[in-house]
């Protein structure tokens, strides 16, 4: 049996428990089941395209690299050096041991759904996975990874998978990105993301080195305004080999215009590492600004991913490094931090948006209301902790009745797990149809309506939102 | 076919899908569907009723005077400029068409709920708004509008209304309320509201002319004591008209007592407009306090508005000057915040505050809790962007276990839509009757609980709430 | 009949409202509905155990000593004096007239739930409360407590508790703990659990006496180091009396590590009653991360109750002193606050550290995730205002996606209503049914997997967390 030779349409996972919401909710999602993968921000290398390796290792795939994952693992007792398969398979199997017996603790998690779903619809593994069954099911997808049809470009194939954009850093030159462009026999769209964090945060301890770099691969002068220009031509970089969006991550929101002259001082202090928390802090907020101008004029779609406190665990970011599970979100808040910003380019024409959160609170409160004004703002899928069923749900509850449907951004997966990209995307569609069926049962949505939306949401509003 | 024609109780709309559940929603909905309604808070204005001009053009009276729809119309990109009909039909024709090609837009929205409530329940039209019958439906509409049963005191006959608070300024001479209460041939209630906000905020640009007006048309001394025995005047003035609520709309709520002599000081400064921010808001806290002993003392109810951001953004307040939908919700806090105000006057007998949030944290972390021990305290209906079906659901939910049905304020609408307003009421009572009803099926509440219970929350509460 | 000879089981209360759900989560429900009561966090005293007297006066047992109650009496109009059976009898069915009379202001209420199945399971009186059978049911439960079935440690028996921890003061002989344990006719076990709240807080007005009797009671001299030495020797003493945790009060927390020296200065300020707030907020911060250290040192399970505004009203704390039912929650955050505690402590072996919270914000947005991570972090059960049936169940949407089941701490009652506990366990299990039967029907947990995992919240996982 080939990867997901079981039709994602054939069961009622995630529909709702009501029989006639059900029904409603089965012929809605039966309609965008099958339609392709529209993935505008993912986590996944363009290199693992065009190298195009068979994967070896399922522990290295589903467990080591997943660090939702690695993350749940390590809250339950085990050592994440238990979980890296060091020593070739021997570790590997054990690691897999591990998660096999930690299992249960799995249930009802965003992270069990996914590796449950990937397994019974990547490699056709009903079972539930168990310490007495853990080899077994290890060997069944090492079997399967050695086969020409689970290399990334035949799942990319099988997926189907329209367009994926990855992140990327902005001194990347692209060459992957290019590579599969010109590559006659890949058909799929790989778009590179512009994801500048690193030289624009003077907190970031690389920041002097990063920014030095980007002077000398621009041969912009090592001046704000030379600054600037060398963020600029990496964009127009990016552009030309395809990205249609610039992606920002950052811990406190407050976007603040310094103006020329105050930002270039605070600039110059930056480089020799002499800026105060409160001046780096404000430097961020102006650098932000500087991106949605450059947005405005250049077009790349701007999204932002504020409030979470990176690395939280000083002994776990030394051991292990960053991107290790210690992520933890704060409270955010976007309606005064981000009205320089909107009040500047907010109404500019084909300036796009898209505002992600962590904090739950702020999709009825500001993102929705937000978007239900600025034609630039689009309401962002639920990210991090809240890709997940009841998460979703609860997102769709809160910013619908504000905003409609067609302020969203469409689905986003985020992940590095490329295998669980189907798995995430249904996920959606399930829940868009469940949603919708309510809406359709309570009567506040004609069938018809239902039908036409759901597609939307799927296809139409992620090209739109991101131009694809 | 007549205005409500169609019975409100004729459908299952917003009743819960489960069929058992619905079967005891839809009997608590029927005893209360046709019960008066009790407006206490609205922005219709008494001239409406007092002129009773028939309405003409179903554009301005659907669409741009509601900025819940211009505003989403706005975020899908139609320019504010192409929805006010100026140079008469044509323009209001042009307009109806740009809603009809934007109409799935408001799927699942608020709005679009009180817009196809509205056409299906005063108009009689069933049909979903399309760019193909938008025309006929306009024409419709208009030929409606002509009928004398389509005008405003007819409509607030047919629409069973009991009473209509309106909002007004303090320094309005209420002759619209007078006339109305004064005219044999009109029985309905409408009633003014003191809504003082623009005197008590020296951050208002118009704040030194206001309260010279205000001194000028009391003749109380341009004093700091002047100001109060002013304001406290013009409350007099209301109740004498009929007034039973004062409403205060502020956006970060922070209520002080500054004590009469630092008062005094900060009133003369912010006469001359020299008020730094950080004292405009301590005076805007200190007079809420202020306006809090007055209701203790005149018996006016004490509503308050938190937590928005008025005129979000520059180019359009300044382009379209304000209520153009670009006020935004901000976080909002009442437990520290409101503390003096309660700690003086929150156990006067008789001493009515109803608390209002956009901020739907605030509900079961602080204003049930304030509800559930303080007499004088009551829990607004959900206001503005959260008066919809399912912020409605979640807003009960909320708070109901914590402080009981019976610390509600009942239901408000808020709105300036005055054909909009038996929808929005029938709204609320499905959705008392839909949260009512799962209790009940859940064994919380017993049946003929419920039926007190939904009774008391569409016409006891209300009532005993505003003193009505 | 005798106290709880209806069977648990009997009903379908709170179970889920569609058919199949509700017979899928009746199923689990029954699995768990009669295991033994772990209750690791309650505010019975011992000493109620230990004198085993029998309750005399339904008013002063189930009304004016559960400020859940009065409380809610209170804000509907009721005076506190007129709750109190100061003259006997008399004055006790009058309170119990009043609550009568209201009774159908509690429908809906967390409070109501627990009164009505504290009626039917303990007393096994079914009607409802109404003015017309007041005096009668007032009566039956009057007769019950003569009875020597209705003494405590009968209904402890009857109640199946298998643990019940107390709440204790820091300078408590824990003679009633020791008596209990040394009894043989007594075989429940009553912990005693350390609660130094106002050892650790200079604004208590009792601070300089309170930490006076604090170094006289344990010979440490009165110096900071004494001081900390005193604490762990209390701590000692609990641990020796059985005690496994040690619980934690804070309104704002913030976690600061002031260093030795810095936290000795203040140390020796507060004992003279001179330290500013801001001070004083970072002493207690500094003693919460004090209390961490000894905690992952002596293996006492540290429970955190963060943001309640305590004694919300000065009029009600004069006239009636604390816990009167004027504690009202304020935002909460943990992320950054409890940063220093986690970086020094959270990933000591065996170091167990319960979050609670009345801020349902922090459940996605910051518990979860936490919990998700560190493995000494435990997710408390809702707290005091959110202890409630859809609360809970918002809960366990909130917390589960993110980090499964196994990093719950089990239902916390937290009661001073000593016959409200097994309702209040039993309310916690049916909603885990329900939660998991949800899941269930969703396709997300597998059937045999739910069975397990309720087991495990019901006894495993308290039994762990709190190293019972």
């Amino acid at each position: 049996m080939g990867a997901t030779a079981t039709s994602a349409a054939s069961d009622d996972r995630l529909l709702p428990v009501d029989a006639g919401t059900r029904a409603i909710a089965r012929d809605l999602y039966e309609t965008v089941a099958d339609l392709p993968i529209v993935s505008p921000h993912s986590h996944v290398p363009a290199s693992l395209l065009r190298q195009d390796r068979a994967f070896e290792d399922p522990t290295e795939l589903l467990i080591s690299s997943d660090h939702y994952v690695t993350r749940l693992l390590h809250a339950n007792g085990v050592d994440y050096d238990d979980l890296r398969p060091t020593d070739g398979s021997a570790a590997g199997r054990r690691a897999w041991r591990l998660l096999a017996e930690h299992w249960h603790e799995f249930a009802g998690t965003a992270s069990g759904y996914w590796l449950e779903r990937t397994f019974e619809r990547v490699f056709g593994i009903g079972e539930d996975l168990a310490a007495g069954n853990a080899d077994r099911i290890y060997e069944a997808i090492e079997e399967r990874l050695g086969e020409t049809a689970f290399r990334p470009r035949a799942l990319f194939h099988t997926f189907r998978i329209d367009v994926l954009a990855t992140t990327d850093d902005p001194l990347d030159d692209l060459a992957d990105h290019a590579a599969l462009r010109d590559d006659p026999t890949f058909t799929g769209r790989v778009l590179p993301t512009f994801r500048p964090d690193r030289y624009l945060d003077p907190e970031s301890p690389t920041f002097p080195a990063d920014v030095a770099r980007l002077h000398e691969a621009t041969g912009e002068p090592a001046t704000f305004d030379g600054y600037l220009a060398a963020l600029a031509a990496r964009r127009a970089h990016f552009i030309a080999n395809g990205a249609v969006s610039a992606d920002h991550g950052i811990a406190d929101l407050r976007i603040v215009d310094l103006g020329t002259d105050t930002a270039a001082r605070l600039y110059d202090r930056a480089r020799s590492g002499s800026l105060s928390a409160e001046d780096a802090h404000a430097f961020r907020g102006h650098m932000l600004l500087e991106m949605g101008r450059m947005s405005a004029r250049d077009g790349l779609v701007m999204t932002i991913h504020p409030g979470v406190r990176r690395n939280h665990n000083t002994a776990t970011f030394e051991r292990h490094g960053a991107d290790t599970g210690h992520d933890i979100p704060i409270a955010t808040h976007f309606t005064d931090e981000i009205r320089p910003l909107l009040d500047e380019v907010g109404l500019v024409d084909g300036m796009h948006l898209v505002l992600f959160s962590v904090d739950e609170t702020v999709y009825s409160r500001e993102i929705a209301p937000l978007a239900g004004f600025y034609p630039s703002v689009y309401i962002g899928a639920p990210w991090w902790f809240l890709d997940a069923p009841d998460a979703g749900m609860r997102f769709r509850s809160a910013v619908t009745e504000t905003a409609g449907f067609y302020r969203h951004s469409g689905f986003i997966d985020d992940t590095r797990a490329f295998l669980s990209i189907p798995a995430r995307h249904d996920m959606s569609r399930r829940l868009d149809a469940a949603f919708l069926a309510r809406l359709v049962a309570e009567g506040r949505v004609r069938p018809a309506a239902a039908e036409r939306i759901i597609h939307d949401l799927t296809d139409t509003m992620p090209r739109k939102v991101f131009k694809l």
